[in-house]
């Protein structure tokens, strides 16, 4: 039998992992990462707190409820900080090149070889604006637009909403909102199932027409549609489009929708290339995004000491591989 | 083209949800429950809050730094009173029968009927009680004595820990504490991959004997092996066990180690019956109970809406079912 004797933590003098957005889950997934003393570099194209900077108030963080989005996304940077992390802010990434034990991403400033990363690059916008030419839609988001009907239906009770794109959505949204309308033609793949009829039929508007012009002054109070404005406080823009093109070219898997297809662990098919927050699929929210950050951290943690492990000669038991 | 009317929302006579333990996972699907007019029972065997009561200071549950887990617990159980909705204390849930539209579960105070159950009953406690008969060991939970490797580690940087299980969980810790110790004899499926010369040649100390009891005042500050007192900040009990017969009982998938098996969405392998929190398995964190929470009302939100529109009589597309 040994005591216990003296064994010094060392932080390892090479990069561990590379954290690609400093949203909700690359903010929290940096702040374990400096908890485990885990040598990260935390990266992000603008300066940090991605869509939380454009979220009024946040009614449906379960801990943290009634707070505005910039300061949730403050106190997660102040909390990073006095972990002893950072974020490279204006630092894009700009090329991946994923192989297994060879991960390279090259950014505008430099080329890091880390052996973990975790993206969390988030959503790009998912609006309509090719569509119908919206030149102000980004400027109503979170004040009247949203992309996710399951996530921000809470904000929309007794309120009057326009759905264009899923049908679905008009009918999650009957449950919350005062009055709901949907913007038709209704999209070719859901005409069949889901005609005009249908819709009005179950208390749901039906407008048809060109959405033109969105109108209000401090949040959305009106759209305009074929020259006609009509009264409304929310705009559900809910048609899918992929963004993730960057990540598929590097062989990632990417679902039917554009997102990135991670396990229960948040691995991607690509071993030590892990994925957190928006970018892997709904809901959208600041819960989901933090709670995965968490775990996509843990997730690295675990792989590294796999690898360490692995380095030392030792065939890993499936239980310790991610 | 029409003009959007009036359409009055309401709250569905008949119970929709049932949700299962009322710890982090469990109140984060009532808060958003409550904010998505769903029709919703929470109940919990005990007064609520679950393992958080236990936590002392919570340092990683980002966007909510430094609180104490009772106050974390507090927040949540004000956040859902503040959003309509409310707890059932001390009824436990005791029986249950989940088929496909046909989903009951009985409790010490009356049966329920819900058209969508979400299981959050997190986890039992997996210590080595049986094994080791060790009295205190609750006493010291989030005191020193922890269950997750992963999830705890950045507790107990520069400490001096002892692990009892999995010899994994000794190289994760070593990236983080001063001392770490590990108590052999080696459990028989780990020996062969990871003999006692392997551990010790990687700077983690070696100890055999049995584990016989906690000792300090406020919290953990020795552990008697063989009748010798060692002094350890923190004890590390990280044999798994299955806790979940009454759910496979029920015809619900379950996993090596116990947990509740779900996909991306939370849904179980039962229509209508989701999963939270610390039951789906690792890691044990109040961010990823949280953020599972709500994504798993999300889906309930989805699924009833799914529900609705097949009783009226429509055959649905794949992407809106859950």
């Amino acid at each position: 039998m040994t005591t216990s004797y003296g064994l010094e933590h060392r932080r390892a003098p090479h990069l561990e992992l590379l954290i690609v957005g400093a949203g909700a889950a690359g903010l929290s997934a940096a702040i374990y990462a400096a908890l485990l003393n885990i040598n990260t570099v935390l990266l992000d194209a603008e300066s940090g707190g991605g869509l939380m900077n454009l979220a009024k108030t946040v009614e449906n963080f379960p801990g943290v409820a009634g707070k505005r989005g910039p300061a949730i996304a403050e106190s997660l940077l102040r909390q990073l900080e006095s972990s002893g992390g950072r974020v490279n802010t204006l630092e894009a990434a700009q090329d991946f090149e994923f192989a297994p034990d060879r991960l390279r991403v090259r950014t505008n400033v430099k080329e890091y070889r880390p052996k973990a990363v975790i993206i969390a690059t988030g959503l790009e916008l998912l609006g309509l604006k090719e569509e119908y030419g919206l030149a102000n839609e980004r400027q109503y988001l979170g004040k009247g637009v949203s992309y996710c009907a399951e996530c921000d239906a809470p904000l929309f009770r007794d309120k009057r909403v326009m759905v264009c794109g899923n049908p679905f959505d008009a009918f999650l949204l009957k449950r919350v909102a005062k009055q709901v309308t949907y913007l038709g033609p209704v999209p070719e793949d859901y005409a069949r199932q889901v005609p005009r009829e249908i819709i009005e039929a179950n208390d749901i508007a039906y407008v048809e027409g060109n959405l033109e012009e969105l109108r209000g002054r401090h949040r959305l109070e009106a759209v305009v549609v074929d020259g006609r404005p009509i009264e409304m406080d929310g705009l559900f823009l809910t048609k899918r489009r992929a963004t993730s093109e960057v990540y598929s070219t590097a062989g990632l898997g990417v679902d039917e929708q554009g997102f990135l297809t991670v396990d229960r662990h948040l691995a991607t098919n690509v071993s030590g290339v892990f994925a957190a927050g928006d970018i892997t699929g709904e809901p959208w929210q600041i819960s989901k995004s933090v709670g995965e950050g968490a775990t996509a951290c843990l997730s690295v943690f675990r792989f590294l000491t796999g690898q360490e492990m692995r380095n030392l000669g030792w065939a890993l038991q499936d239980e310790w591989r991610i």
